[in-house]
C-alpha cells in the first residue's frame, strides 16, 4: 500500500458522538492508524442512534469507518493500566469529554506525557478548557445558538434557525485535524509533543462566523436572517421551476443580461428598473415577481442546461436522495460504500480531497464493538490469549 | 519569534473571494509566509464589498490579515514572467479560479512544476477539476443548494433555507488547509510535491452532509427541514425568555428531571405523558406548550445560571454584537484586532486552535493593495528599484 501523510502515526481515540469521531475519521483517511476506545457493552453512544440496522446506526458506521475498535472499562484499574500501556505506544490521543473528565479518570495530559513525552494530546470540547463557560455542557445546537450562527440564518424577518446538520461538531472536528497535522509537523521539527485545546464555539466563531463579526465590527450593523437573498446583489435567490427548484445568482450586469437572453426576455434587462446592479438590488422584490412566472415555465433540467451553457451561477436544490445519486459526486468517487458486521453494506460520503498522497478508496469497513480488542492487545502490548481472557472475563455479554 | 509549524513555508496565493483566502488565512496563522497576488487597481474583488471604511471592506481585511499583497497583471507578459520567478521561490501555490483559467494564462501546474519540481499546488473550485459539472460557475449558495444542505435546513415543513454564512466556502477552505498540511508532511517524507483538487461540493458532502447521506442510505427516508427540533429527543428546541431566547436540550431522562426540578415544576416530569424519553418525544408539541409559559417567566440570565449549575445543555441565541462581547470568547482571545492602512483598526475573530506551536496573536495587519510589491520583488527576486519602477510604470494610478 502506498504511504499516506499520516502512515505510521497511531491515534488513541477516546471520542464519541460527532466532533471527535469526525476528526479521527479524517486522520484515518490521511493514513493514521486509529484505535477507537469504547466502553463495554454500549460502546460509542451513537451506535444506537436511529436509524439503525441490526442494532448498529448509520451515524456510527459513516463516521467510524476505517478505525479499529477496542473495548476498555476506564473505571476499572486493570483496564486503566491497559490504557496507559496503549498510550505509551501512540503518537496522538484525542478525547472530547467534558473538561475535567480525564483528570478525574487519572488520565490527564500531565500523566500521559510522563509515559509518552512527545505525545500530541487533542481535547475537543464545547467551550474550551479555559474561561468562565468551560464546565458548561454543550451540544451542537447550543453552540450554533451561542456562536451567532442561528441569529443570521432563517427566513427574512423570521426566527433564528439552526443548520439541519451538526455544523459546530463538524467544524470543530476539522480544526482538530488541522491542529494534529500541525503538531505532527512541529514534532518533526522540535521533537516535542503538545496539548491542543479546540472548542466548538471558538471553531464556529473563527471560521463560519468570522465574516459576520468583522462586518458588524466595522459597520455597527447587527446582521439578522436574510432568507436566501444576497445582501447586495439580485437576482440571488431560489426560484420554483415546473418540476423542482433551483437557486439563480447574477452578481454582475453581464450575467444578468445573459440570463435574460437565455430566458428569451431581454426586455426585462432593458427595463430601467433592472438595468444595472444597484437598480436591480433596490427593486429586488419587483424583479423576483417578474422572474418567478418566467422561470416556473422551465423544468429544472432545462434551466440548468441553459445556465450552464452561458457560464452562469446556479444550483439545483437537491434533496439528500438526489445528492446520493448525483452524477458529479459519482464521477468524483464521493459516494462510497461502507461495511459493518451487523448492518451490512450501504453507501455514505467519502474523503473530499483529491490528492496523490491520499488516494480515493471506494469501500471501507467500520468495526463492530470491540472487533479489534484482541489483535491490538496482542500486537501492541504483546499479551497472550489467557491474559486477555482474564482481563475481559467480567465483561462477557 | 517562535517557530510555528509552517514557518519557512512560502505560499503564492492567487485566490480571491472567500474559499481560497480563508484557506491561506489559516496557513498564515500556522506560520506560512503568504504572498497574495492581486490584480492592478482593483485587487481582490472583495476589497470593495460592503461594508467598507475608507474604501476597504471588513470582509477583505478580516480574511486577509497577516498576508502580504503583491500586485501583478497576469495578462501582461512581463508580469507573467515575474509570477513564474516568484513561483520558483515558493513551496505552495493556491488558486480558486474557474477550472481551466490557469491553463489559459499559461500558468498550469505542469508549467509551474517544471520550474519548481516539488511544488504543492492547491486548486479550489466549486465542483472540482473533473466530472461533468467541472466548468459550471459556482457561488456558495449554489453549492449549499446542490449539496443537499438547504434541503435539510429551515422551519419544519417550510422551504429550504441557506446558512446565513458562506458555509461551503469556509468548509472548502478548511479542507484546503488540511490538504496543504498533509502535502507538506508527505513532501518531507518523499521529496515530492503534488497537485491537490478541492471542490466546495465534495467538501460539503464529505463533512457537513456525511451523516445525512449515511442515514438516508441506511433507512431510505429522505430528510427534510426539521426547524430547531431534534429528530429523536425532547425538549430540544428554542424557547423565548422574558428578555431573549435560548435553546434547551435534554437528551436523557435524568437531565429532564433536573430541568423540571430547577424550574420548580417537577409535576411535569411526573406526568406520564412526559415521564420517559420516548413518551416525551412522542408528545413533544404538548411538552413545548407546557414549557413555553414556564420558561417565559425567567430571564435568559436566570435560565443560564440555573441550567449551568445543574450541568444541563443550553445556549443563549446570541446576535453578532453579543458574540463580539461574549465573556467566554474574550477569555479565549478569540476576539482580536486587525489594522489596515485605509480602514484603520477594528475587531474580528482570531485563529480558533489553542496550541503551543501557534500562539494567540491579538493584533494583526492586513495589507493595502500592493503594499508589499516592492519589498517582495527586492527580497525574493533581488530586483533593483529602477527595474521595479519600469515594470509598474503602466499601472500607476
Amino acid at each position: 500500500m502506498d504511504k499516506k501523510p499520516l502512515s505510521g502515526i497511531r491515534v488513541l481515540d477516546l471520542t464519541q458522538f460527532l466532533s471527535g469521531p469526525f476528526c479521527t475519521l479524517t486522520l484515518a483517511d490521511l493514513g493514521a492508524e486509529v484505535i477507537k476506545v469504547e466502553r463495554p457493552h454500549m460502546g460509542d453512544s451513537t451506535r444506537t442512534d436511529i436509524p439503525t440496522k441490526d442494532g448498529t446506526s448509520a451515524m456510527y458506521i459513516s463516521c467510524n469507518r476505517g478505525k479499529k475498535s477496542v473495548v476498555l472499562d476506564l473505571k476499572a484499574p486493570a483496564h486503566k493500566e491497559l490504557f496507559l500501556r496503549l498510550a505509551a505506544e501512540c503518537d496522538v490521543v484525542v478525547e472530547n469529554f467534558k473538561p475535567g473528565t480525564m483528570q478525574r479518570l487519572g488520565l490527564s495530559y500531565e500523566t500521559l506525557r510522563e509515559i509518552r513525552p512527545d505525545l500530541i494530546y487533542l481535547a475537543i470540547s464545547g467551550y474550551g478548557q479555559t474561561g468562565p463557560y468551560r464546565s458548561r455542557g454543550a451540544l451542537d445546537i447550543a453552540i450554533q445558538a451561542m456562536s451567532g450562527f442561528m441569529s443570521i440564518t432563517g427566513e427574512k424577518d423570521g426566527k433564528p434557525i439552526k443548520s439541519g446538520a451538526s455544523l459546530a461538531d463538524v467544524v470543530a472536528g476539522l480544526y482538530g485535524v488541522i491542529s494534529v497535522l500541525s503538531a505532527v509537523i512541529w514534532r518533526g521539527q522540535t521533537g516535542k509533543g503538545q496539548y491542543i485545546d479546540v472548542s466548538m464555539l471558538d471553531a464556529m466563531v473563527g471560521s463560519v462566523m468570522q465574516n459576520a463579526i468583522g462586518r458588524y465590527s466595522l459597520s455597527g450593523v447587527v446582521p439578522h436572517p436574510q432568507g436566501n437573498r444576497h445582501p447586495a446583489s439580485a437576482p440571488f435567490q431560489e426560484f420554483s421551476t415546473r418540476d423542482g427548484s433551483l437557486v439563480v445568482c447574477c452578481p454582475t450586469n453581464a450575467q444578468f443580461k445573459s440570463l435574460m437572453e437565455g430566458l428569451g426576455h431581454l426586455e426585462v434587462y432593458e427595463d430601467p428598473m433592472f438595468h444595472d446592479t444597484e437598480e436591480r438590488y433596490a427593486n429586488k422584490n419587483a424583479l423576483s415577481d417578474v422572474l418567478s412566472p418566467i422561470i416556473a415555465e422551465w423544468s429544472t433540467q432545462e434551466m440548468a442546461e441553459m445556465m450552464e451553457k452561458r457560464g452562469l451561477s446556479f444550483g439545483e436544490i437537491n434533496t439528500v436522495d438526489a445528492v446520493a445519486k448525483n452524477v458529479q459526486l459519482q464521477a468524483r468517487d464521493m459516494i462510497i460504500e461502507v461495511e459493518e458486521a451487523h448492518a451490512g453494506r450501504f453507501t455514505t460520503a467519502g474523503f473530499p480531497v483529491k490528492m496523490e498522497c491520499a488516494p480515493t478508496q471506494k469501500l471501507y469497513r467500520a468495526p463492530a464493538l470491540g472487533e479489534d480488542t484482541e489483535s491490538v492487545l496482542r500486537d501492541l502490548l504483546e499479551m497472550g490469549q489467557e491474559q486477555i481472557d482474564e482481563l475481559y472475563m467480567a465483561y462477557r455479554d
